[in-house]
């Protein structure tokens, strides 16, 4: 296992941890004078601020990234899914032009809150089938582009308005039957936030393997959390055993980055960003 | 499948639904005012008017029962262990003098928040060990009495707080590893809240079989869902499939009680008793 506590090489910034406080090239220059070395950018902070321009910003800063937020929201009714589609295939190309390792895939719930607008349902396995198909779709074309596809597992508590995908076991099941070889194109991003009640995680990181393995994120599970979505702690603040997953993440060989992503309506996001970037060092160094 | 438009004698009305608006004789009154034919109380509200008391007003108007809440909170430090045992041996002696038909279990997560004052830990393994361990213990004594016990598999997002068992799957194994000849006595409480999104539900209701099927419980997953514990939904409210859980409980021989339990701080804990129940008993006939 890696040791963490001498620098912060190994730390990537989710630039969702400090949205509240600035644009993405505000982000990208703190990060820089944090000697961050990578980030993981989202669409919307990109969108802002225009894609050309965040992607010299993170080239002059000589950052590196550790994945891009996001595609997915598959399940739609017929009227949107074109817009779905054509949606996701750009975020495969965005996340070309960052050079990014992987486009991470938020894969939607019930198709009324994944692209609203579409006709309600309560036929969770309906979604499920296509989240399936539509990565398989997808996976065309970011094979033609070389960009490899991360399923994030979100937690259960999502699985109707954000993703039906809820355990390690459901991406790895769809990556076997869409990407039986391990090309390396199709794998999954395990959060610790998503995934540490899931009485299968240890066996299911192991399924997984270094081939499946495309990315690692952080954060911490707050005892009482008061918001479904933007409650989440730092690491160190709340019960999840952080330490014990990354061993078993890097017992399958993984040697990527330790991804920090934290939604904090309540905290984080109304600090200052250097106190955020510096707490997210320690702690990485400390707890991660 | 049993048809519930005609009437409403399949209801059982669990008693925090309307915990706000009155104490338990009040709540067994309204029951029997509404035609309400059974209820599961709860042993908070038991111990407000007494458990002789509770009894004689139940049995006065002549209301079954579908469960009783709750034993369970097992994971404890060794200063806490013997105060838990006592405490459920107690659970099990109220349900019985009730004549329930079995005493529902939350487990119980981290120690810390299972038995408050109890040593901090991040070891969700170890807590679901106790589990076991409590419920293998309590289970003799269960037997002598002749009270069933009822796993109740909560959600995941209550896995540190709450219940460390988060799936049929889970509380499945605990089953045949503790009572492998299915005698009636060990199995577990079904309620959709909890189990909706579980992947593998419709397979493990099946796994369930009528042995273990002990009790089923219904109230409406709410999107958004503003609090984790208490913006439960109505039934027909909310995303749950509702009836294709009962048709697959029902199909594997489960003739019993639909518990209606709602923990809506929000909104039906504002609301007159007599209107939630209408409502309950209305929807019951139409969603559940």
């Amino acid at each position: 296992m890696r040791d963490f506590s001498r620098d912060h090489r190994a730390l990537s910034l989710n630039t969702a941890t400090v949205r509240k406080q600035g644009d993405l090239v505000a982000i990208i220059e703190a990060a820089a004078r944090h000697g961050i070395t990578a980030i993981a950018p989202w669409r919307d902070q990109v969108a802002a601020v225009g894609l050309d321009r965040a992607v010299r910003a993170a080239r002059d800063a000589g950052l590196a990234f550790s994945g891009y937020c996001r595609g997915g929201m598959f399940p739609a009714d017929a009227a949107h899914a074109e817009a779905a589609r054509d949606d996701n295939r750009r975020a495969v190309d965005e996340a070309k032009a960052f050079g990014a390792p992987c486009l991470v895939l938020v894969v939607g719930g019930l198709p009324q809150f994944s692209r609203p607008g579409s006709a309600a349902s309560k036929d969770i396995g309906a979604a499920r089938r296509q989240v399936e198909d539509g990565i398989g779709e997808l996976l065309d074309h970011a094979r033609d582009v070389g960009m490899p596809l991360a399923i994030e597992p979100l937690h259960p508590m999502y699985a109707a308005d954000r993703a039906c995908v809820n355990t390690l076991a459901q991406a790895l099941d769809i990556c076997d039957a869409l990407d039986p070889g391990r090309s390396g194109m199709l794998g999954v991003a395990a959060d610790v936030y998503h995934i540490w009640w899931d009485p299968n995680l240890y066996p299911d990181i192991k399924r997984a393997g270094r081939e499946r393995l495309l990315a690692f994120h952080v954060c911490d599970w707050l005892v009482p959390t008061r918001d479904l979505l933007t409650d989440r702690g730092m690491m160190g603040d709340g019960v999840i055993d952080i330490r014990s997953i990354r061993a078993a993440v890097e017992a399958e060989g993984f040697d990527g980055f330790s991804e920090v992503e934290i939604f904090s309506e309540l905290d984080w996001w109304q600090r200052p960003m250097d106190e955020v970037l510096k707490t997210c060092i320690e702690r990485h160094k400390t707890v991660v």
